[in-house]
């Protein structure tokens, strides 16, 4: 089984987008075991979408589009598709249906161009898009699996979780040897310390193999194995796994695709605890990452973003005196926008932050990239000290990851990531 | 002069890494004004990369590869193009020099596939890299230009700025059109009711040509022109960007990379007007967007994030017979949170926004995607319905976008993105 991922639109061709879609399809078809040997972009031209077509059915079996199912005259990839296979394209009365109700549902015309929308190769399989007005298409045709999916990511990434990998399961994997990985998350130590840590490991691994990745101020650790099933995959990793967190497990916050903000949700949610924030540099950063979380309000209450010092005097309760003799920026602002937070949106822990994000307002003692971080509940009350590095939107970041992982750490033990 | 763009390297294929050096070639392309009609990802594959390269020469006239270049034995770009073309890959001696003397500075001993390095295709120019060990290589062979880049995108962009563009300027590009190009950005209508408000438009234009793009719940407006100079360009667009705003102008908050939120911190510093916010659903990102601007300080002064209804209630003081009576996300409520948030925060204009990100939480009446924003000021109190669609975080964003976009319809006229 060969694939390959053909991205349609001219603005992949212009550079004004980057092409994220495509690398986000390799790296699935990799965890199913799929090798993509091509990945090419063209623009909404039907002479040059009929030749790439062309050129990937020749050397491929499983051909995955994105982009070109709009509404609008220059949407062309069902088009090419037809044109090349020469198959009709045709009004799905099941798909007008559809979209009549999505219109209606929220009140919007339904104007004749998003007709276009409801043609549908013969003999295609619909791929159901519930978040949007555009349908996945499966079509086979003379032994070639074609999939059309949306260009927007979020719409192309729940079709292809959710319709094209079970579809590709059933059909198309079987007795397949997997290349699986697992991720291990680390907060709280540098890249080359972790390397140092772990380095005999890292020279000794050949199944499976440890790569580290420094992303937004965290560390991830990669163990990679070619396998026959997740369960072999699982008794190869695990000694290895074991090791890594002997050495270095109280850093590991979580694996794979869990985030701080779900680790701290669960541990909160576990011990029956809610948390409030007072946020000064990191402006709603923390409480945006936390109410990210379907149902959020079950462990989170609420934050105040005291963005002026006016803010933190009037609501936030911290004292002109501090505020005049420390600054905004000190471990004595951040306890008090903690105790104050705390005290008015009645959470059972209370975290602040306050810092200088910049790219301005730095100065010789208080540098851009000093951050105080605050935590406060009925049997803590602690302070620490940050400096980070990089852009504004870096400082911020990593000021809100810290922040969490500060929660963490003070909730936890160190047994409650290892199962 | 057509011209494509060929990335080499496995890691492309597996999703590890997104390709953002083909996004930046072709922007540098558009610029100056060639065309890029394909661009293409292969492996370290030489059996592969043939084929690209025949697929590639059969139909443009200028070919970019990125990768390959390196010492180790999966670096192949060379080799393949000269099987290719059957032209000998020959040892130079200045190459040679060059790479002993950069490991001699660095008191590196250089290994021996270092000297990998050193081949150059016979009748090839070496493009300077004075940043890397991998030189740059341009090969011009029966009408087709061939030039390689070595991967890192540092190096990739240092020759390409630097030895590529003077060579193109001087050998192929005289008397060239530029491709350039500016985007008006839409918030408020739909991409289908764009289209048809500017059908004839889109019908009669060549030279500039229009698009569309939906992108986070915005539509931009893409106005494309060959032109020789940025003065012709502009004289060009003029009419018709006028014709546009005309028709929809009141929809449109900026142009080319300016943002909602850096519109609306503008307006307010202009205005010397301060804005505070309530958060419900968008959970502090609006407050997050707003703060993501440096010197936000000037005009933004904190945010109260009520996720829970004891907040709204006691910090917000929303009356419990609203919530009880209306719900939580109703009209009422977004009132009497703006209402009690500019009254606590003191600010100038009060934003408020409450509503359902699901993807639990729906009801018939009450679905998922509904969402209250009110905006109350001196001489201001309204409260707008909408209903978004997507995943959570699609209708968060949305919902966020748009709140800010009621506060900029509030603060503007017409005339303030003209210019």
């Amino acid at each position: 089984m060969k694939a390959e991922i053909i991205g349609v639109g001219t603005e992949l061709l212009l550079g004004d987008v980057v092409d994220t879609n495509s690398a986000f399809l390799a790296k699935e078809m990799a965890k199913l075991g799929i090798d993509v040997f091509y990945k090419t972009q063209v623009g909404d031209n039907i002479f040059r979408l009929k030749e790439v077509i062309n050129t990937a059915q020749s050397r491929s079996d499983l051909i995955i589009f994105t982009g070109g199912l709009g509404p609008t005259e220059d949407d062309l990839t069902k088009q090419a598709l037809c044109d090349f296979l020469q198959i009709p394209l045709l009004e799905n009365p099941q798909e007008v249906k559809r979209l009549s109700e999505y219109f209606q549902v929220r009140n919007h015309k339904m104007s004749r161009n998003n007709l276009r929308q409801a043609l549908i190769p013969q003999g295609a399989l619909i791929l159901k898009n519930p978040i949007g007005t555009a349908s996945g298409i499966l079509l086979t045709h003379s032994d070639k699996h074609y999939i059309l999916l949306p260009g927007p990511p979020s719409e192309m990434k729940h079709i292809f979780l959710n319709e094209v990998i079970p579809w590709l399961k059933k059909n198309i994997l079987r007795n397949k040897e997997y290349i699986l990985s697992h991720t291990l998350k680390f907060i709280g130590i540098s890249e080359s310390r972790l390397e140092q840590e772990l380095l005999d490991l890292f020279q000794k691994q050949s199944n499976p193999t440890l790569a580290l990745l420094a992303k937004n101020g965290e560390i991830h650790c990669r163990l990679t194995a070619k396998v026959k099933s997740r369960e072999h995959f699982s008794s190869l990793i695990k000694p290895i796994k074991e090791e890594i967190l002997k050495r270095v497990g109280k850093y590991c916050y979580g694996t794979d695709d869990l985030t701080i903000e779900e680790v701290v949700g669960r541990q909160l949610k576990e011990k029956k605890l809610t948390l409030v924030t007072a946020e000064s540099c990191t402006g709603g950063l923390i409480a945006k990452r936390l109410t990210d979380i379907p149902g959020s309000s079950e462990f989170f209450l609420g934050s105040v973003v005291a963005y002026s010092n006016l803010v933190k005097e009037t609501l936030l309760e911290v004292p002109a005196e501090i505020l005049n003799k420390y600054g905004a920026v000190s471990e004595e602002t951040a306890l008090a926008m903690a105790q104050g937070v705390r005290k008015i949106l009645q959470g059972d822990l209370a975290l602040s932050i306050t810092g200088i994000a910049g790219p301005q307002g730095g100065t010789e003692q208080k540098p851009v990239g000093l951050v105080y971080i605050s935590l406060v509940g009925q049997n803590i009350n602690v302070c620490k000290k940050y400096i980070f590095s990089g852009t504004r939107q870096d400082i911020r970041w990593r000021a809100a990851t810290n922040a969490l992982n500060l929660v963490r750490r003070s909730l936890d033990d160190i047994e409650s990531f290892r199962s």
